[in-house]
């Protein structure tokens, strides 16, 4: 048989990571095993082992194509409008609409991974701390800008309006996932709507 | 040695029960083992699920004795006072509260467990559902109170009310447990106050 070309292992380590993310999404990344993929992806345990060396560093890369994803949903749509509050709306409208997506099977996986880390230590736990950080700032960071262009009102702080934008979003994702409430998705409109009223 | 009283064998099952809570609030509800709080307690694994039968059953108690502590924490102080808005705002300040003095070592136990247990389905995220259910009901009944008494605006929607003081407790859950972020008690209690406001 010939060996795998980069080619291919590339694609496999991807295969590899793309299960990660789904069973960490509903089982939470402590769900992600090595065993456990090596039966849904009909692999051997050391074919999937290979690529990764360890459970930990195949959680910590599941954790960066969720990322990725979260990047790419949420982040991308608001970097196309203009900065202070159109990027804020853009913001809170592809942070709704990913959930209602169920992007992630199990809801927002950064969501979940928080909630499953916080009280631990370790890199998993930092990359979450850091990823949701970087988030919470550039949020900061665009209510900044609309208050200064007057946009939002004088007195308005900042992470206010972040921790308000957040609220909303976890409001929406434990509606959503815990109660299948498919109202909630107005009330999350609502109420992010208000956190940019100022 | 003569035979545990039946006073013996309660407080022994009220032992392992607490220990319970406090683990499956730093590490979740899968990491009640009937081996962990057996190493935990100085027990046998026998001893340990002697009372219980099984590692779910024994999730249960750690769960109910949750919403029961969440009850006395939260639900009391508000049922002192007088319906509507008067009883809303305690909820609020007792909401907060609890999560500020970290009643459990990890956070909010029954945000912990619906994020652990929404994907999955069973008794553990059924009392979940419902604990959670009949929290979101209190407040919307409340709020309606509230809005036939002119308190709050004609046209709020109850349940939005609702929506916007659970954005404001997750918010907070999040910021400390996973950012130790210690101004977010205050920004909460802006928040709070603002869903309140109508």
């Amino acid at each position: 048989m010939p060996r795998s070309s980069a080619a291919d292992a590339a694609r496999t380590r991807a295969a590899i990571v793309e299960r990660a993310v789904e069973v960490a999404s509903v089982e939470g990344l402590e769900g992600v095993t090595i065993g456990r993929l090596a039966r849904d992806l009909d692999m051997s345990k050391a074919g999937v082992v290979g690529g990764f060396g360890s459970k930990e560093a195949l959680q910590l890369a599941a954790l960066e194509r969720a990322v990725e994803i979260f990047r790419h949903e949420v982040v991308d749509p608001g970097l196309a409008e203009a900065e202070g509050l159109p990027r804020l709306r853009a913001y809170g409208d592809a942070w709704i609409d990913y959930l209602r997506r169920d992007v992630f099977p199990g809801g927002c996986f950064l969501t979940s991974a928080s909630s499953e880390f916080d009280g631990r230590s370790g890199p998993v736990r930092d990359v979450v701390d850091d990823a949701l950080d970087l988030w919470r700032r550039a949020l900061e960071g665009e209510a900044a800008i609309a208050i200064e262009a007057g946009d939002l009102p004088r007195d308005t702080d900042p992470a206010d309006v972040a921790f308000a934008m957040l609220g909303a979003a976890l409001a929406l994702n434990q509606s959503r996932q815990l109660h299948r409430d498919r109202r909630a998705t107005d009330r999350a409109r609502r109420l992010m709507a208000r956190a940019l009223a100022g």
